[in-house]
């Protein structure tokens, strides 16, 4: 499979629904679907979205090769002018997105499609699991980071990660997130995400003693000398150790030595007493890496008890987001053109009022305090609104719809930009260290209440009158 | 990036070191890693070995590209003559690897890699990424497989797996877990994972009724006909619209339905009214299919409360392995060979008994039962020890060592195959069908006790006399 190629990556339905609309002579229909998700893992407060690079590169390279084609002719299911469409197969929808690096909430819409039936539903399950994977290890590692307080987390969890992918794109979605940089090579050669590390256990282990090893290792690389200091005994034998080859190797050089990492053992403890000897030993700026099964949650209690900690390695549970692993995004039909061109918008009703669906053909606004720049709420429109923003906006809760409240003086941006215009790509993709950089800046602009790790205030992400006129009316006429 | 090539797709840690032993001169010194894991998932008794095959193609693919090699020389830490040898790399090591299917347990080694220390360094994240995502899935689909008690599973996660490696491998590996099939069609094309599907609720919602789409659907596939009934109301609208169109479509042509599909709301209970509804029209041969955030512990619950289900679609929850979403394999020196050849066996030391490893160059021995086939213990014994089984064999704890069993009327399996020879492939992968069928063999012949999802017995992994001497030897000179 080329590395491009993902066209039969895709859950068997697409094709049994595909053919079944094409051969009912749908194929020209035009239907809208939204991706949206219900809950932001781990009970935060907002998530991020990522992903938006490699959802077009999946859509620029659909096409079906003549082995995909034999083997859906195999499975003797599927209609010869539907199978000759697949092998012509010209993708032609118009697709919107939030760009990577935005701070998302539930229920509104982050990619909508607008196209043929046949097409918009095929590209399904990429687009969930292009954007579903990629937002989960943002949104987590931004909690990682933030748990941090300034200090750099490093993501270092290929070995743990579900996958090729998860590792490499892992790395790329940590780094959008706020990591400083991966231990995944192959993410710094295609994604210019910093790719560092220095030794495992094994390099000290080969050697007769951590002294040697030390000393191999302070000697090959004098400029980027961190030394692993607990494969014996970190207090005993780890830090004299490593002061014994900074003093020897790296001071006659002129050198300064850049950290030590403690990797197991009551960290918290570890770091007090190693800062310590390192002071007194003259290397006051000699920093202290944790590794070791790190998550937002013990990171934060280290800094809480006072650990003496410079920057963090995290591996298993930010690569696999091992606390809430699934992020769970939906595809859904809003609408569909009847034969005159008329948009009609399409509900899904539910019991679970939480799964009833926003119907239309939709544009997401979020509004912006013109003083402060932080955001206020967004709001969710029908897609060729215009929310007015050199006039007073009154916004209400849907579902409590006398809770009202009129935004002024705010300025309003729409989320969803274009990025494919009938099939031809129209988006111009910025740099991950700038998409880093805006995601940065978005969060910055939240207010704290939202960025809570436990009860985190529920941002505001209402829908404009017109749109909420449409949605009940079609409830009620439903139910 | 060539689909077969992830040479870079490595710690960053495997080249600073793998340049630091090449520049010390230790570039044919011989070591001994081996990957072992330390915890079953979610607290089970046993896991599934996988992704050897994927191994495989890994390792006979290794080779730096001009680009790889620029990358790396762009970094600027490593010596010429390293890169030198890097462009020129040809892979040289012997592996042997436990064969996909095997239950495994803590402890005992399921890859052992031997040659070159700075080959055998360098292949570490890539043996732990690969073993480890594709054994996770498998363990967890086993579970949820065996949850089904003979009712088949489906696997459904591509929308929410972590990557695209994740979905296709993910695939895989819970076929070779005892899963039916697949809704990842790549997985079919490539690995002959069945995959199949029908509708989502987005076909439902494109006709202007649920009537008008199911009989679209059984006009289009009367042969393969599941119908999605929970689109509005299961029991009022879903089942009465089903039947009617199997009435008017189906029976017509001859054809029987082959099933609904509930995919939200109290499925225990709409499956039972849902039977009956279904047997009362004449269908009782018509089956139920149910998915939704389902797991082995939610699957067993609707079991032990009578659910009419007779398969299940599994998404999120496998694909992730939501509820243990890391598999913990690491990647140990256990010994180096001096200048003599002579092996000489390395420990990791640690406060944490746990993670004390064992040393030395080792294989692993199944011992089972001739006369009920069922496995009794795994023996860890030095490479080139023989277990004789015509003669009776003492087992002991090698913590409590006054814990012994003498085993009689035994054979004993050596559970690690050569996989490469001096860095050529000398392994022979049987089909995935045939790994799935000795898999489900193999765990035919685990005791129930050891399958347990609570408290599940702890099946014994022991050492020989010699393995045990030489361990605890080295235990007492370091300690």
């Amino acid at each position: 499979m080329d590395k491009n190629n993902y066209t039969l990556l895709t859950d068997f339905y697409e094709f049994t629904m595909a053919n079944g609309f094409f051969n009912k002579g749908y194929r020209d229909k035009i239907a809208y679907f939204d991706m949206f998700f219900r809950r932001v893992p781990d009970d935060g407060g907002f998530a991020i979205m990522a992903g938006v690079q490699q959802l077009i590169e999946y859509l620029k390279n659909l096409s079906f090769t003549a082995e995909d084609i034999e083997y859906l002719r195999s499975r003797d299911m599927f209609s010869g002018a539907f199978l000759d469409y697949l092998a012509n197969f010209k993708f032609t929808c118009d697709v919107w997105a939030v760009p990577e690096g935005t701070p998302i909430f539930p229920h509104e819409p982050i990619v909508v499609v607008r196209g043929p039936v046949v097409e918009a539903q095929f590209i399904e399950t990429m687009i969930l699991l292009t954007i579903n994977h990629q937002s989960l290890i943002a949104t987590k590692a931004n909690r990682i980071v933030r748990a941090a307080e300034g200090r750099p987390v490093m993501e270092f969890g290929s070995r743990r990660a579900q996958g090729y992918n998860a590792a490499i794109l892992g790395a790329r979605a940590a780094y959008l997130g706020g990591c400083v940089g991966t231990a995944c090579t192959v993410s710094d050669r295609d994604f210019g995400v910093p790719a560092l590390g220095t030794m495992a256990h094994s390099w000290i282990q080969l050697f007769d003693s951590e002294y040697e090893a030390f000393k191999a290792y302070a000697e090959a690389y004098p400029d980027n000398c961190t030394l692993l200091i607990d494969t014996y005994n970190v207090l005993k034998s780890g830090i004299p150790n490593a002061i014994k080859v900074f003093d020897e190797v790296l001071k006659p050089l002129g050198k300064r030595p850049k950290g030590v990492r403690i990797d197991s053992g009551d960290i918290t403890y570890l770091s007090k007493k190693c800062r310590k000897m390192l002071d007194d030993a003259g290397y006051p700026d000699c920093g202290i890496v944790a590794s070791n099964s790190l998550d937002e949650y013990i990171i934060r209690d280290m800094i809480i008890q006072g650990a003496k900690i410079d920057s963090f390695g995290v591996g298993e549970r930010l690569v696999t987001s091992k606390s809430a692993p699934v992020f769970g995004g939906v595809y859904k039909l809003a609408a569909v053109e009847n034969d005159n061109g008329e948009v009609v918008p399409k509900i899904k009703i539910s019991e679970n009022v939480e799964k009833i669906t926003t119907p239309g053909f939709k544009q997401v606004y979020r509004l912006y305090s013109r003083e402060s720049s932080a955001a206020i709420a967004d709001v969710i429109t029908l897609h060729d609104e215009v929310i007015d923003d050199s006039k007073p906006y009154e916004i209400f809760d849907p579902e409590h719809t006398w809770k009202r409240k009129t935004v002024t003086d705010f300025y309003a941006r729409p989320l969803l930009k274009p990025i494919f215009e009938k099939g031809e790509c129209v988006y111009d993709q910025p740099s991950l260290e700038a998409l880093r950089e805006y995601c940065r800046m978005e969060i910055d602009g939240l207010w704290d209440e939202v960025k809570r790790f436990e009860n985190p205030h529920t941002y505001y992400v209402d829908l404009s009158q017109k749109l909420w006129d449409m949605k009940y009316g079609l409830l009620g006429k439903y139910k």
